[in-house]
């Protein structure tokens, strides 16, 4: 297998600012944040894409980010001695790209976990169009028919 | 329990061109979407966000969201005898919006799965910077403390 940065990490061979580690997956900081405490979970099993992901994997990762967003917004105005430093948030984007398309810059799988504030400057670029109905349904049927042909990943 | 959108389309009250559906989730398309094909998978437990979200559900959605990911992929080229018709993808996006100042619109959690395709428009707005590694060690510090103290949501 060719270098993988997070492969690097998680065997503490490249630097890492660590949040969470279990037998699955590993949390650290991303070091070109979005916003102060901008988090990234990752399997321990090196997958490129959602492609090669065990599902299972999947979900350990998501688990892993709903748990960080909880820490991330507890900054101490919610519950009683619990420490109130570190990133502050009213809010989190969790994002994932597959694919050079997508933006996917490290082709082993990442969540990315953005903590909000408003007036922070993150957020989605684009133009969401109302979709008419019947190319709603005609886009729904086809994958419809996809699903029933495609294998599960991993 | 106020109106809920969601909960009416789970509950056929309420129109939506379904791609999936199980025990726990469903799966429609996006009646805004930002690129066509642009789905939704929502828990059908309702979970306003991510700290009322049972963490299986939250693990079922990613699921659906990568199977979801390979139908949009699986445009015909790669295997044979699918269909080619529908929404066409060389990468996909997963996001999540917790809390309005994320973006969050519907109180009722919900994992987008964007399909990519070169010059669509879509992405992230924002401008990474480069962080300082005592900065990161700062922050990654206070959320192993905080994750040693917030429970498990759900």
């Amino acid at each position: 297998m060719s270098h993988c940065i997070f492969c690097a990490i998680i065997a503490r061979e490249a630097e890492a600012s660590l949040v969470h580690e279990d037998e699955h997956t590993v949390a650290f900081m991303d070091i070109r944040p979005f916003t102060p405490g901008h988090l990234l979970v990752v399997p321990k099993r090196h997958a490129s894409g959602l492609a090669q992901l065990d599902p299972q994997d999947g979900g350990r990762i998501f688990a892993v980010g709903q748990k960080l967003a909880a820490a991330l917004r507890d900054n101490g105005a919610h519950g009683a001695g619990l420490p109130a430093d570190g990133p502050r948030a009213d809010g989190v984007n969790l994002y994932l790209a597959d694919g050079a398309v997508a933006g996917q810059e490290v082709f082993h799988v990442h969540l990315h976990v953005v903590p909000r504030t408003a007036g922070d400057g993150f957020g989605l670029r684009g133009r969401p169009v109302t979709a008419r109905r019947p190319d709603l349904d005609y886009l729904a049927g086809a994958l419809r028919r996809r699903l029933g042909s495609v294998q599960a990943p991993g």
